[in-house]
């Protein structure tokens, strides 16, 4: 979030609302030192914390067990230049807890692409922050599209 | 990119093409030594370089001027489970030579949040990488969406 940039802040609570109608988001990580990108499904918790379902044997996994990680889901209209975006902000831990990991198997996000062994990784929602715009061409009153 | 994931690689060409269809993507940078992320609309020069037009005053531009960015743009289909994702690994750099600066003035992107002072950030093409899987569901045979 950056302040005074033309876009309205949200809170935390309009931010959980919006990111739970998404099905989609990219988890933002570092990977051999380098800024990384990913889009997956997920599954958000009532606390807020974003839940994922990948391969165990997964690169994902090993670049992302253990860090802190950002995970962003937006939606954008390009021909009203309205939309939001809302960044989860933390720790991400492989769940290891058999009984919850049962549990998430059950429960939690499907896998697009399933693997033979699969695990749920958690981040914690220790930063929820996000931005809306509304409508920049009427705002402004400018056709910015030409 | 993570090798044997189930996604299809592809390559440089194939990315620029997709991209050149994209009108938003999301920067992807370090802020305060966190991950972090934002949607914002582009162009893409000739090259695969991935141009910005922004505020001068912005946090993001100090965030990332002289860094080693990522940008990704994708077009993800959840009822099919099919998309594609590519990114743009690359320094971005603000656009300092007054020529060029005029020139993209002209022909550059346009901003959605005008400010009085804009500058162009961009993002050279180092690694141009991109993934795309093709249906999911009909790949496997399975409904993940129940």
């Amino acid at each position: 979030m950056y302040p005074n940039d033309g876009f309205r802040e949200l809170d935390r609570e309009e931010c959980l609302r919006l990111l739970a109608k998404a099905a989609v988001g990219r988890i933002v990580h570092t990977r051999q030192a380098l800024p990384a990108v990913l889009p997956v499904n997920f599954a958000l918790e009532d606390d807020g914390s974003v839940l994922l379902r990948t391969s165990a044997a997964s690169e994902l996994v090993r670049a992302i067990d253990g860090s802190v990680v950002a995970f962003e889901a937006d939606q954008v209209d390009v021909t009203t230049q309205s939309g939001w975006s809302v960044v989860v902000t933390g720790g991400a831990t492989v769940v290891t807890d058999a009984a919850e990991h049962e549990r998430l198997v059950r429960t939690g996000p499907r896998s697009w692409v399933p693997a033979p062994q699969e695990v749920f990784v958690r981040i914690a929602p220790e930063l929820v922050t996000g931005r809306e715009l509304v409508g920049g061409r009427t705002m402004y009153g400018l056709d910015l599209t030409s």
